[in-house]
């Protein structure tokens, strides 16, 4: 979005679609929040209301919905978001933040947490004991490690580097590593799994992933990569396999997913910097160096003027 | 398989993969079936019977399943069948005909009608009221408009071809008729289907009928084309939708299906055809000129040797 490569970014432009904070002002109609709630804002602020998604708790696929930043808000303002000390938001796209989590290690759940945790939900691959695969160990693949092991599965990580064994098995509790260039360890995985989470944008081959799965097996994707996949429809028809999407979630599933967390004490691993440190973490994070989020603290860095 | 265009054909070949016809003798051990009774055998004739889908009646996705035709049995030898005058099998992949169905136009019930039956029933696309699309109008086709109707679905068929209209309309009782190469047509049809039956084993783009489905659709493709399909996620992702496959059905469905059939009057529209005219047959199947199976009366053309 910063960088206009998606060819829809409206400057000047405002990012930030993981926000926590505090309540300082409610207006005379709103009923969930309080002066003082400790709440967080995803990746929406807004929606028609009236839609079969809106009706059903699924703003996040209304054909209306607003992104918190960069898009067009019901006035016509372009919404800007995240990186500023203060924000004014519809009630129905807040949710609360129990006192056990910390406000920063929270904040990415808003946006990567809900990536992850609502298609393991939707697509079934909640249950104890499923082989659930997650390809790529970045912002939301780590997360999406802890919600499948909180939710009683058992976790492969699939990765093209070697190097990331340790951590995704020792810190973050995978059962198993699984180097996606090793065609002996490919070739010994045929079959194994109920479901995966593809978390990867960059171009990447989907066949040996739908191989891995069992009959019946989903293979879930979550990344946008530049050019499309090339899809053979075989492993489909044979395994009756589906490849599906998802997009963020819907604010009660959101809210769900952050008391979940709290209940199992899932945070997301951050690394805290200051608002002047900025462009050094864009280039970090461009080159995959981050476990596995940034964090503004934007609270110290944009007090309000006095 | 008769031209070796998958590449996996075993000569000598006898064909054949929707038979019916009378049972003449049966094994000590038979129960299902006594001489005298209407039968059916479909794509398949064995299989491990051990595995997690032989166990829950899935026995179309057991790994060691074994085609009706072309395959090696468990004895070793390679199975020949359908253009015959009597086969011998394993009574758990027969199914019963109800006296209410004609053997020659419930033949194609027993590869095709399954092969469209089962994802309709699998992917939730049953329900009354459902918006269905049916890609293509060949032997698949026109029994998944059949069915997707007698299952209280509405039923688009998307065609590439405007002459067939009236038949999808008239005949066959779809409810509206879509040319997929009008763009009009297709952005008026743009979030209408609940889920797409495509049956067209030819390249084509997904795109646009993925563009068709609401959100949370799902897209069942049931041919293979001989190149891979290009895939863009970015509608699976933003709608949720999801791509899937199907093959056949398990033996206790398929005779779901068949008694379905009878209880709702559906028969395949057929030309039936002497066994010295499949060649002719096969040249006219190759330019779509059947309606739309051809099935051969084994019976006349091979009687046993007195």
């Amino acid at each position: 979005m910063v960088k206009n490569e998606w060819g829809n970014s409206i400057y000047p432009l405002v990012p930030g679609r993981e926000i926590v904070g505090e309540v300082t002002e409610i207006g005379c109609k709103v009923q969930k929040f309080k002066v003082g709630d400790r709440v967080g804002v995803g990746c929406m602020v807004g929606s028609c209301h009236f839609c079969d998604n809106c009706i059903n708790n699924l703003k996040n696929y209304c054909p209306k919905m607003t992104f918190t930043y960069g898009t067009k808000y019901y006035d016509g303002a372009v919404t800007h978001r995240g990186y500023s000390n203060t924000m004014v938001v519809d009630e129905h796209f807040v949710v609360s933040i129990p006192e056990n989590l910390p406000l920063d290690a929270t904040a990415p759940l808003l946006c990567a947490g809900i990536t992850v945790y609502s298609p393991l939900r939707f697509y079934g691959l909640d249950k104890p004991g499923l082989r659930v695969g997650v390809v790529g160990l970045g912002g939301l693949g780590h997360l999406a490690v802890k919600f499948a092991k909180a939710m009683g599965t058992n976790v492969t990580v699939i990765s093209t580097s070697p190097s990331k064994q340790k951590e995704a098995l020792e810190n973050l509790g995978a059962d198993s590593f699984l180097v996606s260039r090793d065609q002996d360890q490919l070739q010994a995985a045929i079959g194994t799994l109920d479901g995966i989470i593809d978390t990867v944008s960059a171009q990447h081959p989907l066949l040996p992933l739908l191989g891995m799965l069992k009959s019946h097996g989903k293979l879930v994707i979550l990344g946008i990569p530049g050019k499309p996949f090339e899809l053979q429809v075989f492993p489909l028809i044979q395994g009756r396999k589906l490849i599906g999407g998802s997009m963020i979630g819907g604010i009660k599933e959101t809210q769900e997913m952050i008391d979940f967390a709290a209940e199992h004490n899932i945070k997301t691993d951050i690394e805290v910097i200051a608002m002047d440190y900025v462009n050094t973490a864009m280039d970090r994070l461009l080159k995959g160096d981050v476990k596995y989020r940034f964090v503004i603290d934007i609270g110290n860095a944009l007090m309000p003027s006095s």
